[in-house]
């Protein structure tokens, strides 16, 4: 496959890593020197190229985890890869997936969940921001992700979701226990409800909700990963991580469920 | 969606957790009491049902990471669900990806990789025992997801991969540095490795073949999930869990690669 | 040093490892033989026996964790010492401290106060147990420890401390915020005080509490230790750790606390 | 106990954490304001002192830990306190233990062992480079604590140590291997050999020697601290901790260490 004028690359090397768009006559700049773009469109994905101060450098096909944390535009601290893995995998959220998501901040996530219920599977994001929709919209063309989803403001919490029969829904919210019966609402008889929250006093909150709304099977982990330094001859773990992103909760809908928020 | 004669059912509720095979006349024994399967049949999936010792318990439609965990036929020690959801996510492998894997061992890894190729992916899954390409074709007859598989017993070592340009790589075995060469053969250009080892001797020799071989943006970690328990009196992390599995390397093959094992 | 008739040694080796108290003419068993205690009395420690099925252990003086771990007797779950090293080296307790704890439990704590407070500190501790109170003396007894320590039969809620001025209290029960006033009259007016707890319910009461009672410099932590193999051609972290024993809040008291308690 | 000229004291509140050397007639500025130096000497310790810009903060006696990471001059990466904890209390070192340390470096864990070994204890500190040395002892007596210590200029790897029948050796150095067999030397029959590596190089190179040196009750640990934040509404670890500093090897040298090692 090759490069094309307004592809996504990833360069890596000599400790650059960065994600590029390639338009033809610009000049990619690094660390270790610069790359004319004109040299990159048409090679080969995995080519090496070398920089005007003699470095080589590879260019790969970004995944989309690095175009997102790369280049997508924020308003919100997003859901980290690992704990999105964990979510998408742990609720089977997979091709052919009805998902709806709220709040959508930046499209971090829903552009995960877009990639994977493709080809015939939806994601329903909203957000009571009108920019928040706007730039989780720009995002997802960005990646060319947005026929997979709908994006809608709205207020889960008062509104609810115009959807129904969903697999799973994703509260990413700071209340996301008043927005439980609107969820349940939405679900399928026995769809996932997937919530994350950062601190303490939210989980107990939600927990309880949980209960007092009939769900089952309620599980809750932290994800710590730990990154290391690849170099063969000092292989050690990173010195610093990220230790704490958020707790996720996923429980089932049942019969009970419904009766309860009635 | 109605429980059907020889579906698969996750049964929770008053600490019983379990997956059965729903077959008309037989019985449901649990901790909780027995439930009889005609009872469950026909019954939408969320449905509660009473045991004969009148404990409620609910019927849901499990994951394959709960299929697999609780009735699929183990070998070998597989790739943990938390493990393969770091993979798939972090190598991009989703709907259409053509992925190789050897081992396969019982074939856990394989089910998770077909579930998320579907429709038009495929995974190319290789193991040197017979036994493992005939007890992993029946785990994943038992999910439905061998339509997405192709199962060769083979040694990826000598003999290599018969495909060509695969998006992705996975090895799980004892001497991965052996296979990069064949694994290099049978990645795209700037296809993704993806090397899960669980001792650090490993490590050493896989992070020194992957330099030797021309790899780059080589990535390693270390995934921890704590679990928690969820009663929402007594709000805490489980006391015991699985803290090391394995460590996932992920790097990607590049022009250099080719030319260093020619 | 030799090793002498009524002390513990520590036996290790091939799988071995246990703490057993010498005493003339006893066998001692494992699963690597049987040597006889004569054959130990008199040798050095860090000499190597051989047991009647040829294996060679070593006989090493045992820590005081190794012989409480081993050979304490329980009636509670104790503070770990992967966690007493962290409240002992953080709260300074060391020789000269004075300290306050409460419950006393099965004494395990206690000792290692104890062994750090020598020769001119003190621990007095309290549990309302009668039971634990006496299992405390004969742990402490055993370990020859009990000169360093004041046992009291108390309720620390109700009744309070006997004693002013202490460098640092630790509570380790169900309810510490209610023991917090009684604890801040006893400790010195920038005192230490450490409070232990496993669940997030209680961690949230006693920050709570804390505040209320002008507790200031507030730190909570909790301590994973990942245990390694250590045969050198197979060197990975343990599979099963104990990931979750509880977290340690440390804070200071101060001027404003006396007020507030009053 | 009052606050005296030229005593370190810890200063506390709204955001503020540092320590300061209490000299007559100077300024302590803070991020909440300035207060004069001599109206906190005479003060008791856990005083409520008010800013020129009305802040509240309190005035505790330091803990050593903290004088040292805010107050003590560096001249290395130190051994971080939640390992130093460990590294204590697993190995016993406590009230009159005798304990050989190479390299010495900036003199941290030195002064955490001789508070530790007080008052008939003894440290015996080896360091190659004299301005270690020179940094160390400056540390020491800032703490007070030099009196415990001997100092010594040296390479235990060609010259060993002067001392024999030491409790414990620890050894914080890039090729701790080459030392091993002079720490043998200067351990008592069962001593404890510490050492403290931050690579998996390392770590197989020195589970290596050890075996070959025959040493007994191998273990390895790495210590994670997760620290919270303790604001009662919102609950949480932070964000970014440091995940990694070194592995902590134990271990005891017994009769057979003596005899290979001759």
């Amino acid at each position: 496959m090759r490069i094309e004028e307004g592809s996504f690359v990833l360069i890596v090397g000599d400790g650059v890593r960065s994600v590029i768009r390639v338009s033809r006559g610009s000049k990619i700049s690094t660390i270790r020197g610069v790359v004319n773009a004109d040299e990159i469109i048409g090679l080969e994905y995995g080519s090496v190229v070398r920089t005007n101060l003699g470095y080589e450098l590879t260019v790969l096909r970004p995944m989309i985890t690095d175009i997102l944390l790369e280049r997508g535009e924020r308003i919100t601290q997003v859901i980290y890869p690992k704990d999105a893995a964990q979510i998408i995998v742990t609720a089977g959220i997979g091709p052919g997936s009805r998902v709806g998501e709220a709040g959508v901040g930046s499209g971090f996530m829903t552009a995960l969940l877009a990639y994977y219920v493709r080809p015939n599977g939806k994601v329903y994001g909203y957000d009571k921001r009108e920019d928040a929709i706007r730039i989780a919209r720009k995002n997802l063309e960005l990646l060319g992700l947005l026929e997979w989803v709908e994006l809608r403001v709205g207020d889960v919490v008062n509104e609810g979701f115009m959807e129904r029969d969903l697999d799973a829904v994703i509260l990413d919210m700071g209340d996301p226990w008043n927005a439980i019966p609107n969820a349940t609402e939405a679900l399928r008889p026995d769809g996932t409800l997937v919530i994350y929250v950062p601190t303490v006093n939210q989980v107990l909150k939600v927990l309880g909700a949980l209960r007092d709304n009939g769900y089952v099977d309620v599980k809750m982990v932290d994800v710590m990963i730990r990154e290391w330094k690849t170099e063969p001859n000092e292989v050690r773990p990173q010195t610093w991580i990220n230790a704490h992103t958020g707790y996720l909760i996923l429980s089932r809908k049942c019969a009970r469920s419904v009766k309860l928020t009635k």
